[in-house]
């Protein structure tokens, strides 16, 4: 009679390449995931109970140990022993409820379904809810910074060249915009990703089980067939490209206060505690969290692109990228702390509203309303007034002397057209303002609209997430089974 | 009086470096954009010339002239000049009609409107819609194709292992669940690029103009601001990825096409005309374009990160892709044609049914049956059945001494359990089909319902899609007012 | 007896979806490979008649046929047949002279041999040529630019704060070191492309002939095995990287010159024939050019990762994007183009010496220097007069108290150090300039140095490429072996 | 008087936001970096005090320290307190020597240079020595393995069909022109990183201080500018592209073995070490680590798009990517354990000879031959051979009636050729071998070649690297030092 190998078919321990190479990445992820590793433990184990495929007594153990496991979790070392988190807890566990009972812990299940289908379900819910809270924050802050300052007048920039006017309020509203879709776009991949685990076989208790855990873990539906449960890749790639494109946004933001915090341009300066200094220059406060935030946003699409590409070279069932999640979780959070990150950064910050006015006629900034006003009041062709205003601004650039406006209209246009030069000149040197150039009215009721669309978003976000509350209940049902089986 | 330079306020030509470096490089984009561009320059010509903006004379002359570009569209060089749609299509008016008409051409607009705001909207409203309809008939050739091998049984891989037993209807149904989510994905990201430019500064006959103009070419609403006019970047990275995550899809299934048409697998035969040749090897029928499937989801993938990525770095106006936007909307357009292209493969391509019920029971293909059979019939623990069914697989695989397996319970649980190990073996080797293996019923009952989901997404997509259906429409108001005009 | 198929082994026609989604994508690499195609052609014909291998006649017509399609190559259309160059020339050639001897054309090679070998080996040992030559002209550029400038002051910037002084010259002569190992690195790389096909099996005429035709293609060694003749990615990787490598340079260099050139810096003016215009705004100089070759290097990145990650996800014959590999041509060319065109910029450009000067003191840039004052000068310790030196700029920003310098040095190190207050806020304000602040001997002797290494590497690339020589040569060969046959 | 502020210029703490997103993501960098920031402490205090820049009482007390924290380094924990490692070892060292002596330890140095010169210098070329010697440990198995199987026949594989006989050691020795110009490469680079931090400014003291301590840091020159010594990317993208250009080839060394492990191809077994089991199939025997080693190739070449992207985004001193090192680094380390992992897969795993040559003679893999036969032993033309072995191959798949090939032919070529078809016929299908097919004398000199080759690599990296060994005679001086002053 052969002695029972260790490890079903493969004898051995693994060597310490394999271990270097492929456990100690997969447990990067256990960080993030042990939790509902841990708590889809409860679900299964405390359902497989009450439906007697685990003696009452095995269950019992295991459920005193989850729930203290859950409280520890802090403390515990995910990255030991080396795996990923299905091996892992089931190392814990057996440590604390020994082997017999720690046999009971996985029916029901295979690896891959914990992996890749609720684990990553669950955490990003969870990120995805987070980053919704986080984006309405700065959703809040943009519009709370922009009431003040609507009319406070301020340069516009295209290709960081002078575009004509615009006002600080209008700058700080015209996120708003950008921001909103994020909320929509988070909300509708969150539900994409609300399936539970599909069953393999057709045996009634556990398609019974299945469901009865699905509901547990918060998922209003399960997947059809083993591939929407296991075999398929969006519920990673689809939530990280939602993240990062929250990312992008906040990167360009961050761009923008970088320009405007430097010393030549002078908008901005971000509060100190946001801020960081120099080894080398005791004077220097410098923008280490922009460039943290520019740089995160890069690797962060890089990272998206790696998980498609990964998924995009295997066969349909491939899980080429599985082994690498734990820095894909890690970009999800990060994404966040960078986005509240922000938020603060624009709350705490101080505009120079003198600068900002002062700099806003720079560099003929009203060649824009200058030509409108050729075009709509005085009935000259487009290209011919642009033409012509482009001349005007060389002449005075380059100090040569000055076309002559009427004279150059009446060529081009065969219209005697009776224009002021000089006010147009002043219009393209900003030094008149017109009723045409800036709409105010419109940017007050923008305010109050978009005022109310950020406060429902808020009210609508002020619970704690499905994700947490679901298992929450779920703990409180455990502790109560327990307690009724005489328990903890 | 100073001469008034060419192109306003820069004076000469362009080096060849820029134009090659630069307006080259830009001009890669007309052959997806022009098109857009000269129906959205009808749309404002005719209606600047319903609101006495632009003289009739020179409105009449536009539009006869850009309804002949938009016929000879086909024929037309979109290389040259060299430059943006904006400046070639300029100039291409500018020989037909004269400077003075020509110059009334580009009036209530600005470059960045057309190449950042409606060009990249429209014409990724189309192709999204074109996707969908791709998607649709995808779906359509799956459950088509599942229909009459619903009970043929396949093996089933994982880690391109053996893991149990399916059907060829299972994978084929199986990739219904894939797609579909695909269809409410794009045409969500298509309604969130259904908003027209907005207006800078206050002029009420420019948001008159920009109102009419929106609604011609087929959006329901204007932006709000400046910034989400033209200074987002997602009408351009979220159609991509929307498209990308399809492309993803399709190169895993041309993978595991790719892996089913080897000899070795022997489950697959593309037809002829999906399939290359060799000029080394007279024999061969090889994979090319699975390759190209496989290779162009990739490259797409990294496209995007290179798209969200040059967002990243820039200012929040930053443009630094759009100049490159060419590569982007070409690699769109592949995606479709390479859906398009595995649709058809799947359709045409002959399953091998011998070849997979042949190779459904290899290499131990029912030890996860063996596994639900100890745990579920006998009450044995998870781990210990795990354990104790890979002891007698490693045993017959290496034609080693079997374990006991009622002595081995014994010890393990210290239960007398009455298995019978030759039952559980001929299971584990596939020579017993359990009725609890698969549900047939639950995929009958499946291809009935995705049969009715398709049907319905069929239905919903067998019109032209808006886009198309309204620019339509705008050659024909246009056509209408030249003929009241007494034109054309 | 049954007919002969067309096409060998398959029969009947592509599908038009495959030749929209593979074959049109195929032929987009052909504009970058025919003329080493047909040269290539040339090589192999004029080889294997002199083998009498083909008969004469044939390789006559053939040789007349390629040296004639070698000329007209600027007027042929390379995306038509759709299909890679290998097929399309076959069609060409057939055209011209017919079946019979088209037969003749293909002999010895196989289609990978061309696509994957020779060809990507050819086109990138001339693009890494040109390159070369392209960064050595970027190289003169900068010294000579240099020259005038080496004492200009200008300020220094570090995570875009002041951050000390420095000139003009040091700031262009920064650059050297940058681009010089560029040199290197691509002469490496190309090295590495060199060497011609292997032969697949035994026969000894083939090895004779591709010993020959590699020889004759320029390739100073043949390719062990068939591996490393064909299935290796880094004739792809490995040159584009390098390339890639000088775009990020560039764009890092177009970075600093688009923040220059705002008017919030205006330390630099690009030449008219550089920048771009606005239809918006009539003054506007902008910098499109910059924002091309930012966005460019960012695609190239990717595009990079594409090939790597397709490289990766294939078996390790895997040839996934080659179906694409015009993108990747057509990008290598690109970023010769955009080197070129930052070689220009920055030698027609005009930087402000007025206003550098002017900002070099902003902003507490001496505050470096003051803390080696106290440190080198006076015995304090680092991170002490670091703190301190911190705490005198942050009162003078804020209009606050001063603290006494003396008497905080005397408490932090239990010394009484004599130092002149007023002197070391002098020096952080910059008002004083110390011997110590910069080594103007050791800049002027750099740009000797740099001078002689930048002539020595134009010297060694004053020639055409050796590519370009070579195939001069083989034309020429065949020339005169049409002469001797009476032909041509 | 005001009070001396904390941290210089900034007042106050840092933000619990700036914390998480920037100094957390800092901290992950130090588990790689913190072993050479310690010891170029040990290089810089040690040559300061024999310069006597710093006093000998401090200089000791901090060498005691430094020496002591470097021997604890395991212990260690490198993500407290948050930050990058300059400030983290500057807490240590506080708290151990106390803030007087502390405040000498960063004398002659700015963050920058520790954080973007050195200490990324001194990490890649210590990781690039590893992976030498990796990749020669590869080379060695590779020629170990494939001396027995020079003879033993395989099929050959394209497009993963069959194309032709090899034998499996040809299949071996085909990675060893794979691998051995990864040698080349990785050195090549190795030398570009050799080169220590420049100084800003003039003074002499400084200038021999970094002399020395460049030297004594092992490298044998030093950066001209303070941008080559700061401002340059390729400290970090260069050997992160040489490393993962190592990644690519293993993963497809990987690919092919997923492939040949599948039941159905059979050609390779790995070891059960190097393997992993399935939670759901006891038999399982699953290549989780093939799987690892590809995704692992793709996220490299990912996470280098982004490294690239990033720099290329900011301006030429940005440092976007810097603050995310730890990922870079990490990612460095996990290639270096990949590779090991994949030499000892191929040395440990199984080959089964019996199951490649019975499957050498599959799917008319003789047909090239039959082709050379044809065109060289029979004088047909090339592209005529091609398509009647073509028609033979298709007649005898479908079963259909057989092409006559002497007639077939004679009306193409206007030749009577006297060929025997059954003869080629056996020749496609593999039943005769020819002694053309393979040259086995020329295998076997390669082999010996390589052997050769790779002994002399192995003998030439049998030390420890030149990081390595600096270091340690580093630590020695200090001791030395410290010894003669009577301390330690």
């Amino acid at each position: 009679m052969a002695k029972t190998p260790q490890g079903a078919r493969l004898a051995g321990a693994k060597a310490p390449s394999y271990v270097r190479a492929v456990n100690e990445v997969e447990a990067r992820s256990s960080g993030y995931t042990a939790r509902y590793m841990l708590t889809s433990d409860v679900a299964y184990v405390l359902t497989a109970a009450e439906m007697n495929l685990t003696p009452a007594e095995s269950a019992k153990a295991l459920l005193e140990a989850l729930l203290a496991l859950i409280d520890e979790l802090d403390s515990i070392d995910t990255q030991t022993p080396a795996g990923d988190i299905v091996a892992q807890r089931e190392a814990w566990m057996r440590e604390r409820v020994g082997a017999q009972h720690a046999a009971w812990l996985h029916l029901g299940r295979n690896r891959g379904e914990s992996l890749r289908a609720y684990l990553p379900r669950l955490y990003f819910r969870h990120v995805l809810y987070e980053q919704r809270r986080t984006v309405a924050g700065m959703l809040r802050v943009l519009v709370e910074k922009a009431g003040p300052v609507l009319e406070a007048v301020a340069p516009n920039y295209h290709h960081l060249q002078h575009s004509g006017f615009g006002t600080l309020g209008e700058y700080l509203l015209s996120w708003v915009p950008v921001f909103l879709p994020h909320l929509e776009r988070l909300e509708q991949v969150e539900q994409r990703l609300d399936y539970g685990p599909s069953v393999i076989g057709a045996r009634k208790e556990v398609h019974a089980l299945y469901d009865k855990v699905s509901a547990r873990l918060g998922f209003s539906r399960r997947a059809w067939l083993r591939r929407d449960g296991i075999w398929v890749h969006s519920q990673f790639t689809e939530p990280f490209f939602a993240l990062s494109l929250v990312a992008v946004d906040i990167a360009r933001m961050a761009q923008d206060m970088r320009i405007w915090m430097t010393p030549e341009f002078g908008f901005f300066v971000p509060a100190d505690e946001h801020s960081g200094g120099s080894s080398a220059l005791p004077h220097a406060k410098v923008p280490f969290g922009f460039q943290a935030v520019i740089g995160g946003a890069i690797l962060a699409a890089n990272r998206l692109a790696g998980e498609m590409s990964a998924a995009a070279g295997g066969p349909s069932e491939g899980s080429e990228p599985i082994y690498h999640s734990g820095s894909l979780y890690e970009a999800a959070a990060d994404i966040v702390a960078r986005t509240r990150y922000m938020a603060e950064v624009i709350e705490h910050g101080r505009f120079d509203l003198e600068e900002l006015k002062r700099k806003s006629t720079t560099d003929y900034a009203g060649s824009s309303e200058a030509h409108d006003r050729l075009v709509y009041d005085y009935g000259v062709p487009f290209r011919t007034g642009h033409r012509l205003l482009g001349a005007m601004a060389r002449a005075h650039y380059l100090g040569e002397e000055q076309i002559d406006l009427k004279q150059a209209l009446l060529e081009e246009t065969g219209r005697d057209i009776d224009v002021d030069q000089d006010e147009i000149m002043d219009i393209v040197l900003g030094l008149r303002l017109w009723p045409t150039t800036f709409d105010f009215d419109r940017l007050k009721a923008l305010w109050t609209e978009f005022g109310n669309e950020v406060a429902a978003a808020e009210k609508k976000l002020a619970q704690p997430g499905p994700v947490e509350r679901t298992l929450e209940a779920l703990l409180a049902e455990a502790r109560a089974w327990l307690a009724e089986q005489g328990g903890a």
